[in-house]
């Protein structure tokens, strides 16, 4: 049996509490919040506080709170020589008060409060400073997950930049398009089997692989069309860079 | 019954050949390609010419070239007063020879020969001359999928435009980011539940209610840091865009 502490309730923590509370090996003592949670059924009988004096004994406390808060919360923890992990990707282990044994707990997704997930494909991305917590933590992440890795504080930065990559600005990337169809009178929703497709082409298929498009294909007649299309346009630079990026790469490759 | 023909076997039309194939509706009376084509059980009886006078006829010709050859290649049809349409996005309706009735028959969605698809969902944008041919066309679209939409020539480029955007320019985002990570000996599996999420949650939450990242939060260390990560990256730049434009977009609507 692993105790948890859940410190903080933001979209990681109440998703990850969620699924952990269902396992058999898991008892999540307590929940901290700074600010008062009304817990809905099935939840209602998990303990709360907002008083950090009051924290429970576990086995993990488990921090989910802004990056720029982590390091301070971490360091006003009444209790010394726990373990102690944050969940997320862009902020090292050595940001953690050294008051406590630190480690990573890091599910790789991104999380919304009105979407529940299987976690089973999750990676969850672990780190510790000796060898017992990261056994714990690795117990812990394979009671929900499939892929749980240890991945150092260095790679995890990696990591993170490259899923802001593929997250935040491809939501972006369809932030733009719905505004383009928008000034059409268009449905967003025309585009949503393309952005599916997209996303499921590179399962199988490297990036690389599946590029198309009038930058790889050197279609300088489409590429003007578009770029006539945009000229009074805030999105023209964004158009101009990719595919400036995108002959260059493939011009590289042909 | 609706006989078809098609001109050219490219991504698009393989994929539309085979789905028109199965439908009772439909007779695909034969292929013209320019090349030789081996039609693979269980499509073997299926008529194959490379030569423009033996194109048979038919109720409907479906073009599915590159885009630049469809005007040249349209001329050259030894034939008059047909409907003769082409698949394009990005090409007009006004770019098909005169000689024939012209209309566009443009499925939107990113087509592969490694994946076979469900029409049901995809949109095929349909356009035509006259009201005769529109309603054959969508009658024809209406065998293979839920939605069938008329759209002008005009929004149509802008609706391909969009499409470039949250195909062409999302898929380079995943090629950086697995290039990212190949240089920490990071799996790019670590994203692709990341990278599906991303797809499938603005099915329900819009772009703008989705996004998250560094940039709207104005997280100004953590944008530091990525930027010194990619020192000498040439997708720095990229980064700096796009970051910029997110602070912008959002920084307006706080």
């Amino acid at each position: 049996m692993i105790n948890v502490v859940f410190l903080g309730f933001g979209n990681v923590n109440s998703n990850l509490f969620k699924t952990l509370n269902n396992r058999n090996e898991i008892t999540v003592k307590q929940i901290f919040n700074r600010n008062y949670i009304k817990m809905i059924s099935p939840f209602e009988n998990v303990p709360f506080t907002d008083d950090v004096s009051k924290i429970k004994e576990a086995d993990i406390y488990i921090i989910g709170i802004p990056d720029d808060a982590i390091s301070t919360f971490s360091e006003s923890l009444p209790f010394q020589n726990k373990l102690v992990v944050h969940t997320s990707g862009g902020v090292s282990m050595g940001a953690l008060s050294n008051n406590n044994r630190r480690g990573i707990f890091y599910p790789l997704q991104t999380f919304s409060k009105e979407r529940s997930l299987d976690f089973k494909k999750i990676p969850i991305c672990i780190e510790a400073e000796n060898k017992k917590d990261l056994e714990m933590l690795r117990k812990l992440g394979e009671t929900i997950s499939e892929n749980v890795v240890e991945i150092s504080s260095e790679k995890r930065a990696k990591l993170h930049l490259a899923a802001v990559f593929v997250n935040n600005f491809t939501n972006y990337l369809y932030q733009i398009s719905s505004e383009i169809l928008e000034e059409e009178d268009l449905p967003f929703d025309l585009l949503k089997p393309l952005i599916l497709e997209t996303a499921s082409k590179i399962e199988n298929l490297s990036p690389e692989k599946a590029q198309t498009g009038p930058a790889i294909r050197n279609d300088a007649k489409t590429i003007e069309k578009h770029l006539h299309l945009l000229e009074n346009s805030r999105y023209r630079k964004l158009y101009e860079l990719f595919t400036e990026e995108l002959k260059q790469s493939y011009g590289k490759k042909l």
